[in-house]
């Protein structure tokens, strides 16, 4: 992630700038596409020749050439430029085509016996779809990095304010109040869950695939098996028991991940939004010259890094849906369905990537305004503790005497335009049975109301420090 | 469209190379954008001096910079190249921040009274929005003109082979036989109504966003009608009663128009597929040198066009309910729901030009093989006109008896192995009642079995000759 | 619309009350499925005689019986419960042959020639598809209804609240003020471009599918463009050139519509919702008897008419792209495609209704706290009004002198804690020149920054009340 | 499964037949989901005797209660019928209300005290929520039963016919041969990867959620966490860390899991209606009376369940969409998010259920015609042998000229419209170096070019049945 990632469109506003490969290319980019397709060719190389189909010196030579070029997105091959390939592979329908034929030439220019070790035994997709998954792998290694970054900066807003509380919020009223630890511990809950499915789909999801023409690797005879086992162990990926280019679920699962932790990214991002509105005005994005403030208009902070949070589970569950409907392909290869998923991918994985990068700075920077958010909870007047007040005079009063009483004390509470403390006030100095004020002290007190906040925000936290930190391919 | 386009990616795969504007960018671009947004600056330039707001030699100065500039993607300014934008822009939220400030920069190089004009008045969204519906208009535009090749294909194949008897297919068994004009009259019946509802949409889908900070555009004061009516009339968009920036329904409506077109593309797309399909072989896409067809395997023919069709088919939908989805925007300018449809129209109307384009191709070259369609026919030993056959006996031997003797039939047919021909020649000549063959001459005629469909067919003709041959916006 | 709706099932929760047919059956029910099914053989037996293929009185017999037993869902005949139906159609692959089967022999236990009328020449898919439209219909001119009653609401408010500043809140952020009336105008335009597309789209989407076995009419032979010129004058739809089975655009456009209103008004719900949280508080939806409220939580005022319309913006999206999908079908009848049309349809027309009659009894009963907006607009200090300020100030010190003195004044008055409006006395009161009173006398007065909204506000109503009144049918 | 299911709607067509739970009713409709209510409040009761927070007594007595109801559906309490509850929950906003003022009542009617004990701590979503979970694990469950039915149908599929050859089709043109049994392999991966995600995605999705009015269980106190333990206890489930109701990831990532089966069994399904046309004829769906077949159209046999996977894939991706798209929840509990998943979640799991159900039907009784299989291949006139003849050749001619050679001689048997193995013959009668007939003998064997076919057939049966057969939840 340390290389600057080449630029690449102005849809990169809702890409994140670390999801660069080893090129410094953007995830799912042009470059990394050949990138991945040079891999592919280069390993099949040696596997050919680890098989004896080809000669060793040969392949060698291929494969160091495709290596090689890899490293730099295939950018010194002038003939694998996407200008070039592009339109001929919208004529030929495929990319694959137009890219074996001006691999095949640039490797014959530089060594004629090795061009001839090219592709030997492949087809198309297995080059495209094998490609996709080294992308997806590398992607979702980077994407549960950042994810963890925004789960750390939420385990650390759930221990910071474990004890502060805040208004809880349903259907967005106010409703009994929360802390805002727990609230950050939720969050926390969620992306630790995102980046447990997303470490347990990768190996499943991202396997060779390889088959040849129709998927038996039928040209390759007896030497099928071998080849395809050096394949995998040169690209270190599992080999599946069989070719799935025609059942193309594998990947489908992963993205399907990737479309949730969107959606849990833009939940965290939502909830900022809304406490950042100016009647709430209780959290925060950080500050950052040129980001969401003006000098001429100081009560305007727009929330930058929530908004790319939402954008991206906005637009997640339609890309997700259309790689699913994609499954159903027809026979050994589909029309029209796994061509273009490389494309869609590279609008999801940006999304996801963009989210989990907006939260983790957001998060990471969050300013809090812990008075704000007990003004906003003394602005409601006592009114969300009357449950919790019924519930304390039942004990004296019985259950239905003492709802009945509560909802008078509202009313008059109400009608006077005064808060419900002072209405319990009038009557304990009235001398109501049952409103003794040092029974009654709690009630009105917002940390007296978390109920098991704190249990579960601990639990939440232990989970997340227990957390392995090892690296998901190691 | 007659300037090559660009090329922009390896996306372009699935993008059609006709869907360039007047810079030969691709349609949705980055380079598109930015000449949009261009075009937009220079005009409300203009319409701010009509509207006395800034001095007419200042408004000009600028607005003659900008559509200088917009003519060629903004390339003439290298502050608004895309790889300067992009970082920014994803740092601010918006583009048209640093867009903005880039572009002031550039005008005050030239003329420092010019450049006090620029986005006078106006706001990021009007700036973006407008751009979009102004691309989007250029697009629908071209994606009608290229519906109405492959309509006018479509029309000469319903024309040619409008007695020509093909196998009908329900649930991709054969039924009785249609036409194969029929069957193309049936696909140009489904392209007119995409275009009709294209060219209905558009007026509506795509006029004016002009609100300024939120929308009510407060800072022009009094000036704010005479400003926006002249903007409407120099970008030559209707002006709708009230900004439209927190309510997107117009444009999304034009979306949902792409997706229908791509989705009844992707039908055409799909029968042709079928009909190419090796053990069927009755229709063609066009050979061409490179696509589909190989000297070594002569026997393939790979539907290429109807593969982009399909494609875009199954990406369309999830696209459409993306931008669908975007509608409940929070109060004045929502939370991530505009910044992003620029993106999301790059692949919908990638999409359906790739599709109509492939669809217009496939059509216009299609090679039908009418006797292969008899023999298919004739596959199928008589046994679809069994109906037909007990219609026919049931004058003679009433409804019940004659389907039991029909039915009877076919088993014998079956079990010997025949067609259902032999088996109603040997009822004929042992003299069954019913049987007389000059009766029963036709039931076994494909041709005698197209009930309504020439009727159909002239009436889709008819519908289709009819239509205003007059272009969109005149 | 008068008849109470017959219950169905707890999925009502997500629909409206009034979305009854004729005998009362829920839109798009069983039942109602049922009714259009039978209208559809009604109608057909009579053109049938029309045309001579059938004999008049046992036509006359059939329609009749149909007719009569449609009016009430089928009920009246065992055989067609949905009961005994649903798992025969199941093993069948499709409804309409029991249901046929059930009809035949219902009918001929009243009058065996009468029974020989029904379905003649029609096939599965034309008695489906015909039954759809004729519902979508129904809903459509339904829908619009409800549409106009939240229109009529949105346009009460934007008349009465032409005046009244609110908060202009962009990103969730408070921006300058806007009126309250042109927020309401907003939200009425929204409306009545759904009201307009959707009468726009129903006369093309609605029309009569018939086509028989493969879509020609082949069994009618010459009889076939009578029998179908009859069907629609019967059924009072329209006749299209072609059948449209194979490729359903037609009402995949209106359900398009469909989704775009569950869109606007989701956004209208949302804005409802935003406006009522506890912290902002400056408008809700009206008070009902258990509904949103509670005598022991006076605080909190739930917004269940937003929820549902939120909800139903949610689900929109999804079900459209469903429908959408659907279009590729294969050649003369698609493989699963347009069976389950109607059960999505259901759950679309539903969210619509149910949408549209929130909003509708929202907008009607809104209670709206003028106070509380300035109220909120007065806590923002002055700020939003620094720009109008620098631009007042800009006469005297030049743009950028303003601009800097004004920054340094909001500066000021933060650190303070103060208004930018006690910042300003100060400097009027230290004779700073440009600060005269009088000349800054409006800065500060939100009802002095509305633009141009009130003639937006104006050209809003001025369409909504041009609009004809007439029925769409008509 | 045992017992049969209580229809309920038309939409049971695309329902499966066993989906239904202890109660007969089907998965996920009005009477689960009231029955899962039950549970929970059932449970609850016990739970909050544990804590001590009721009266063992009076709990125990509200538990049987709800439990003894729970069996039926609530059927026995009036006042629960759906069609009571639908309209008071829609008024409300949420169904929990009505149900629990039903349950109370009904309660009470037998038991005061007992009355006392329902719903105390909980809140709308918990009761609703849990629901959810609980039907969605007994269905994920029911689902694996019947995926593994499939797959063992594929299985022994795949074990028949190891050595049968069938064309292999991409792109569905006639590409090299593979063996029935690798596709049939093919499918059981798929199958298998479905089942073994949806197993290991039940545990994490389906965990209690109880979180009380803002999920902190506030009104509980220090009695929370011992209430929660125990709830879970008795309902079987996990309890999470922290309530999950303001983030759904969970079930939303069992959802995507349905899905992705939807779209597996499409595959299928759609592979063999592919093999079903009339032109191909290679395999077939189980004849079955009234399903599909007609005596008097005997050539025809209609893809019944093929169809009903299909649409199940078609309908799956919106489905899961909609479901993804609530994850972005408002703060503690969303407006309109989480309320309608159930409805959706009955769509989903209808489809899963129905897709599941109608391809182990339709492998179990596929009846394959190995014979057709043989003469499509010989259909194509050697032609898709051309590349191993040239790789053949090769050995003696070199590479380059044995292609030149082979591509003449397919240009000879296509002009002579022979096949590739007359034009060889010729040549070798002709004496041609490299076509003496002992080396070319197995290139026209289709058995001869299974390539790596049989080595992943055997690797996808050996992990099948190594799969531990022990159940989901043990």
């Amino acid at each position: 992630m340390a290389r600057a990632r080449t630029p690449m469109s102005l849809a990169d506003i809702f890409r994140a700038p670390w999801d660069a490969g080893d090129a410094g290319d953007a995830a799912f980019s042009d470059r990394a596409l050949l990138s991945r397709m040079l891999a592919f060719e280069g390993a099949l190389a040696r596997a050919l020749a680890d098989a004896d189909v080809v000669p060793h010196a040969a392949a060698e030579a291929a494969a160091s050439l495709c290596e090689h070029w890899a490293q730099d997105g295939g950018r010194a091959v002038p003939a694998l430029a996407p200008d070039a390939l592009a339109a001929a592979a919208r004529h030929a329908g495929t990319l694959a085509i137009p890219f074996v034929k001006a691999l095949v030439e640039a490797v014959a220019a530089e060594d004629g016996q090795a061009a001839r070790c090219i592709h030997r035994g492949a087809t198309s997709q297995d080059v495209i779809d094998t490609a996709l998954v080294l992308e997806a792998r590398r992607v979702a290694e980077a994407l549960v990095a950042r994810l963890c970054d925004a789960a750390d900066a939420a385990a650390a807003l759930a221990t910071t304010y474990r004890n502060t509380p805040v208004t809880g919020r349903t259907l967005l009223q106010a409703a009994v109040p929360v802390s805002f630890g727990w609230k950050a511990a939720g969050w926390l809950a969620g992306l630790h869950r995102c980046i447990d499915r997303i470490e347990r789909t990768v190996p499943q999801a991202c396997s060779v695939q390889f088959g040849g023409a129709a998927g038996t690797l039928a040209s390759l005879g007896d030497r099928a098996q071998p080849v395809a086992q050096a394949l995998a162990r040169h690209l270190e990926l599992p080999l599946p028991a069989i070719s799935w280019h025609g059942l193309r679920d594998g990947p489908a699962s992963l993205a399907a991940e990737f479309g949730l932790a969107c959606g849990v990214l833009g939940k965290i991002g939502g909830d900022v939004a809304l406490l950042m509105q100016s009647e709430v005005a209780e959290a925060f994005e950080p500050a950052a010259e040129g980001r969401g403030g003006s000098s001429a208009m100081p009560h305007k902070r727009n929330p930058v890094g929530a908004m790319l949070a939402r954008e991206a589970a906005l637009r997640a569950p339609g890309l997700v849906a259309t790689l699913m409907s994609g499954l159903p392909a027809e026979h050994e290869r589909g029309l029209g369905h796994w061509q273009r998923d490389w494309f869609t991918w590279r609008d999801l994985a940006g999304a996801a990537a963009s989210a989990a990068d907006a939260v983790a700075e957001v998060l990471a920077g969050l300013r809090v305004d812990t008075a704000r958010m007990r003004t906003n909870i003394d602005a409601l007047q006592g009114f969300p503790f009357a449950e919790a007040l019924a519930a304390q005079l039942a004990d004296t009063l019985g259950r239905p005497a003492a709802q009945a009483r509560v909802e008078s004390l509202c009313r008059d509470a109400l009608e006077r335009g005064q808060t419900l403390q002072a209405a319990v006030a009038r009557a304990a100095q009235a001398g109501e049975p049952g409103f003794e004020t040092a029974r009654l002290a709690q009630v009105f007190d917002p940390t007296s109301h978390l109920g098991g906040a704190n249990t579960m925000t601990d639990a939440v936290l232990a989970q997340w420090y227990a957390r392995p930190r090892a690296q998901m391919r190691d």
